[in-house]
């Protein structure tokens, strides 16, 4: 059977990286947005133009594409302003329009993308079954209110799919606000990075593995929640450290100058034993090779 | 302010008892559904007919009807089947376009129907904020979805709503196939009525105490979720024991002749300090009016 899977958000932090696992693994992708395609895939896939959040249009789209799978990463995703805008509601209503339709449709299989941020953040390991889901943010709540009513449609419709928790990503082209792209942007520009003292414990994961990871996870059968992420949580200080050495510019770096928030959990790591045994998935870029990547790619496109 | 409020489910079990204390409370009351409106009302209200359920519909309802208030209580409610139904994802989705248009047209106030069956059911006394929610039917957690992208939504929107979780009902013309309406008319027909032993504990509450709760709820400013039911947990058997007396019949009752299913919770009561205090609704028809209400409607039309 031809594996034709319709991918959201494809002009994504994330969704960028996801063209190339999936067509090694046989499928033709087809990209939808509200714009235009990303410039490095212009002419070289499938695209449709369509806002999802206008009702009726997620519908119409999946009739009219019939897609055998399905790829869901767009949401709202405003530096900061997401944890607390009402577009999040607005996603889980296109999201369930988009499922039920392409359930409705005879859809094979789709994966969509959760976040660690459903969890409750009290915990310190954070696993698909044994951690409450008691989310303190809108944003965690909407990703948490969608997953519940999707875990609840698959087990009576039949649905087979699954629910990609991510953790904390890093990598080229992210948000100049978000850590590793500010430190990094900082040092390489010769100015001071202040930080956090970074004692707080996270799962920092580089952007293509994560898309590696969805790309298996659709290709898969594995069903219901799966953490995404590297399985290593570090004190966000060793990732300012090793950052400050790759640019060779350790001396730049004023760890402790800015305060961490109270509400900062001390540690937010990943069971990724899903990930591993169920899925067979391994991330392949450490540490020190994504910061590096990262660097490159400031270095050859400073912007 | 002319206070103009759009009912959904204003045919169904509880919402045909919304109109009396909806109008006697100022509302301009107007109704919506797929067909017709139900007898009682018919060219006594506004109806508009739509399909919420149909991408698009219940935005073009709202923009056309601009509601100050939302009154909703449309839900798939399929006797038995609403438990494990796709159609509770389908009211999910429909029900977050119905309150986003809502707000977006500056409606005021809205109050949407929840369940009890959001509640972790292992608990005994079910509390709007410190019973978990982690119900274990594709139908509560549909609810509870719901109920969480709503509750978020509110918090970042500005959205004035509550959440009236609905325990047991019991009144005219409900399903047959439902515990009150099943032993009464068996009673009325001179048949043996046989029921479970009965010990489970079970909040009933009059269908015409629960519409008007609703009506006060939507005329106040309470916010979030709110248990409505009478707050008193009675052993089923007292139930089924009055329902004997009040009809006449005691010695057609056969209680312990069918099984307690034992997945059936042995207590479900309603912590009800919230409508009490907060709202300052107490519930009028204590439960020897109410069974003698049922028997007199089934006398006078006998189904």
């Amino acid at each position: 059977m031809a594996k034709r899977v319709l991918v959201t958000g494809l002009n994504g932090f994330i969704g960028r990286h996801a063209r190339a696992p999936l067509e090694a693994r046989g499928f033709d992708v087809i990209g939808v947005g509200r714009g235009e395609p990303p410039e490095d895939v212009r002419g070289k896939i499938a695209w449709r133009h369509a806002d999802l959040l206008l009702p009726g249009a997620a519908k119409a789209l999946i009739d009219s594409v019939r897609p055998t799978h399905l790829l869901h990463f767009a949401w709202y995703a405003e530096h900061q302003k997401y944890w607390r805008s009402p577009q999040n509601t607005a996603w889980v209503r296109a999201t369930l329009e988009l499922v039920q339709a392409f359930h409705d449709a005879q859809g094979a299989r789709c994966v969509l993308a959760g976040s660690c941020a459903e969890y409750d953040w009290r915990h310190e390991l954070l696993s698909e079954y044994a951690t409450p889901r008691i989310p303190h943010t809108p944003f965690g709540r909407s990703k948490n209110a969608l997953f519940e009513a999707l875990d609840a449609y698959a087990e009576v419709s039949g649905l087979s799919y699954a629910w990609g928790r991510i953790f904390f990503v890093y990598g080229p082209a992210e948000h100049p606000g978000r850590l590793v792209a500010h430190v990094i942007r900082k040092l390489l520009r010769g100015e001071r990075a202040a930080t956090s003292p970074g004692t707080q414990r996270r799962d920092f994961t580089h952007v293509e593995d994560i898309a590696a990871a969805f790309a298996a996870l659709l290709d898969s059968a594995v069903a219901g929640p799966i953490n995404i992420a590297s399985g290593e949580a570090r004190p966000v200080r060793d990732i300012i450290e090793l950052a400050g050495e790759l640019a060779g510019r350790p001396e730049l770096l004023d760890i402790g100058a800015l305060p961490l928030p109270p509400t900062e959990p001390a540690c937010l790591a990943a069971d990724v034993r899903r990930m591993r045994e169920e899925l067979g998935y391994q991330p392949r870029i450490g540490l020190r090779e994504g910061l590096a990547r990262v660097i490159d790619s400031y270095r050859a496109s400073p912007a």
